[in-house]
């Protein structure tokens, strides 16, 4: 009886749900029906999105045109975005490379309109997170275990065009309009590589996992897949920015017994409460290195340390602070074009390990789903780094914020 | 019946087998009695000793007094020694610290004579290797998985006493003479902490196993425990000293399937075609850095690097060579005290790895029996290391051959 059932079930719907596993086809329980396509799909999308014309100048709301996905393309309608300092740097282009007119923003939730040529793993409705950078699956760094820096889709500041033509997808009467780190979420549509999009729980709410798209996955991963406390390990985390509360959130999930938090904005540390830290550390309170006011604390060390600053003298402290025999320190921070990293070897040869991540090691298509589902089993707290909340039309409110360093993550809504 | 004859084994010989492990008894199989005390035991025994009495000057064979163990000591019978580089170091005295009368050696194979007070797992008889480096089994570092670096008998270069009465146990008609690492086995007899003697399988010629206590341990187990390659990846080695070769032995045995040797001193490289080396660079045959060759040979860079020189342009080379994604660069050789290792901290990001390792992260007494095995099996070769051998009374034609870089090892036999 169940086999003919079965049987029956899988006919009257081949089309549809033959190569879907379980878990792609919860979305659209079989109906027996072909699932209709978008009807906007194949056409080109005018619609709004926020546009920075200049560095530094406030974005502008414009009707822009969005083509329709090429091959290996997908187009996204995307419901929430966030805005990390990447955007504001780039945006500053202050030592960036300035690239204008161009559609910001690479932290955001959305759900597929529509999809281009050769895109077999997603379709119409799957929920989303787009991603700086993406996971062909083909080349070496996709196969490997160890790595997520796929040298296809890996990131890339200074392009502003899709790879498949070297063109954008965006436009206002004919002119283009430069991608973002092929994201570029303040729009209410957006075409991003299929290879750099993470499909996730279609239950998890988009207007708080959008933020698991950047910053708070890097330093999760940081800790959680590179640094690896033990339980009951010590760990010292430098800059309690997003990305720092998000590896010390990595850190209480991991079970250290002992969170460090050091930074030089002594603002910094009210709002880090609420996230396990035992205690802070401002360097410029000490007058020796903050390594050496560490080692003291911790008899000789910690287990574990993550950088988040971008500051190179950080990266040191945060190396140096590590225990000897065991201590681990990861960096995350992106630092300046001319910093050098330096220290004396005998720090290296007392079996001390430094690492460096990209995107905390997080494959985008294979492992942010599991971050997404960490959020939905209540084991990944993600409220806490959400502090403010505007309507896309408001989206400047979000700059200033940041520019304020107010708060931790302000989320735009598309649609309020 | 089987039951029968098991308690009865057991009761004849309470004091001798109740404690002791399968491994533990198989030198001594049970007889039913106590086994006899060395002769020698609680007594002062006047034996040859090569002793240096002035920096770089030829050792001279002296009649030296070594004094009975004391608490948690062992006096072993030397029975094989070899000469390392490090004898050789402080012996030149050129900025070490010069500490004379002095016996030095510290790769070495001898017979336990007698036991001090408190030593339960070592006994008249056991086959051991001193190692410069202990294990008191108490400390952080010895109770954590990752370090070999014990708090207690770390290694200590400037010391010439025992830890037990900071004395030495040498005299010359009741001077003092300094002990070398805990070890000095340039000597018939030497009394070494407990800690710091490997119980290895009595089937293992000491004169082979007797190389496997300093250097060689450190390049195998820098490979085997810290860079861990692969199977069939790419390994690049520099310094093409007994470390590095040992470290070469070690990629073998992980079945890398490229290995490259780099060394600034081309007559290295006939040697080294023993052990298993594909290619061979000398930096000095290309005008830019060794890092970008290789990086080029091996498109984008070796997955694993291991720098056997004590050279911090070496180190900088071995890090840089890895490849982004998975690379990692373990150092071992030990760098002059201003030394400063820097690159920009993008090498990092890129998820490249470095550590440091201390003696192959072997813990001596766990770890090195293991060692021996790996040779007893046939799955190391240790021979090949073994380029010379000299009776004790020649000596210092072991430190001609090393000062002259000839051969790669120098077997001492004590009795010959
Ligand atoms: N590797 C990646 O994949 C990845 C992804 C996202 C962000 N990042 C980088 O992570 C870093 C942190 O990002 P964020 O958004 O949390 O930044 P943020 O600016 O909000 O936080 C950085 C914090 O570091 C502190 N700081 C600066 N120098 C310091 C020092 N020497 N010692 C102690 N504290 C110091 C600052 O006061 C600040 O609070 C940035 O460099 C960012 O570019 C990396
Ligand atoms: N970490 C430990 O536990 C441990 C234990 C034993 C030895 N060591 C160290 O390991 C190192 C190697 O020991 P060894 O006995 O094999 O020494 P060795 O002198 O026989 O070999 C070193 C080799 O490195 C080569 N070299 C030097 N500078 C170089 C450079 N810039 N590029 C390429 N090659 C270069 C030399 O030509 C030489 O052939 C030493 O520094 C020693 O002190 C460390
Ligand atoms: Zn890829
Ligand atoms: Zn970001
Ligand atoms: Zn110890
Ligand atoms: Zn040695």
């Amino acid at each position: 009886m169940y086999h003919k059932l079965r049987r029956a079930f899988i006919c009257i719907s081949p089309s549809l749900n033959l190569f879907l596993t379980r878990k792609q086809s919860y979305f659209f329980p079989c109906s027996g029906l072909r699932r209709p396509m978008s009807n906007t799909a194949g056409l080109v999308i005018p619609c709004t999105a926020a546009v920075a014309w200049e560095a530094g100048k406030p974005l502008v709301m414009e009707r822009v045109e969005v083509a329709p996905p090429q091959a290996m393309e997908v187009r996204i309608k995307v419901k929430y975005t966030s805005l990390c300092h990447t955007d504001l740097y780039f945006w500053e282009a202050k030592g960036q490379t300035p690239l204008f007119p161009r559609i910001f923003g690479h932290e955001a939730a959305g759900i597929v309109e529509s999809v281009g040529e050769g895109v077999t793993e997603l379709q119409e409705g799957d929920h989303v997170l787009p991603v700086f950078t993406g996971e062909c699956g083909e080349c070496d760094h996709c196969k490997s275990e160890e790595s997520n820096m796929c040298d296809l889709l890996r990131i890339n500041t200074d392009r502003g065009v899709m790879l498949a033509d070297s063109k954008p997808r965006f436009s206002i009467n004919g002119s283009p309009i430069n991608h973002f780190l092929g994201t570029s979420t303040f729009s209410e549509y957006t075409v991003v590589h299929s290879g750099c999009l993470a499909k996730i729980n279609p239950l998890a709410p988009l207007d708080k996992v959008c933020i698991l798209s950047c910053g708070i996955s890097t330093g999760l991963g940081a800790t959680l897949n590179v640094a690896k406390p033990k339980k009951g390990s010590s760990v010292a985390i430098f800059g309690l920015g997003a990305v720092g509360l998000a590896a010390a959130e990595g850190a209480r999930i991991a079970g250290a017994s002992r969170i460090i938090g050091i930074d030089l904005n002594p603002n910094r540390f009210e709002e880090a409460k609420k996230f396990g830290f035992n205690e802070f550390i401002n360097p410029k309170d000490h007058d020796r290195p903050v390594q050496e006011v560490i080692a003291e604390m911790t008899n000789g060390g910690v287990d574990r340390s993550i950088e988040c600053t971008g500051n190179v003298n950080a990266m040191i402290s945060a190396f140096e602070c590590v225990h000897d025999g065991w201590g681990v320190a990861v960096l995350v921070g992106v630092p300046n074009k001319d910093a050098v990293f330096m220290t004396k070897p005998i720090n290296l040869l007392n079996e001390r390990t430094v690492r460096g991540t990209f995107f905390g090691n997080y494959k985008p298509r294979t492992d942010l789903p599991s971050v997404v589902d960490m959020y939905m089993s209540k084991k990944l707290e993600v409220d806490k780094f959400i502090t403010h909340r505007v309507p896309f039309s408001d989206i400047n409110k979000a700059f200033d914020y940041m520019l304020k360093g107010e708060g931790l993550r302000c989320i735009i809504s598309m649609e309020d």
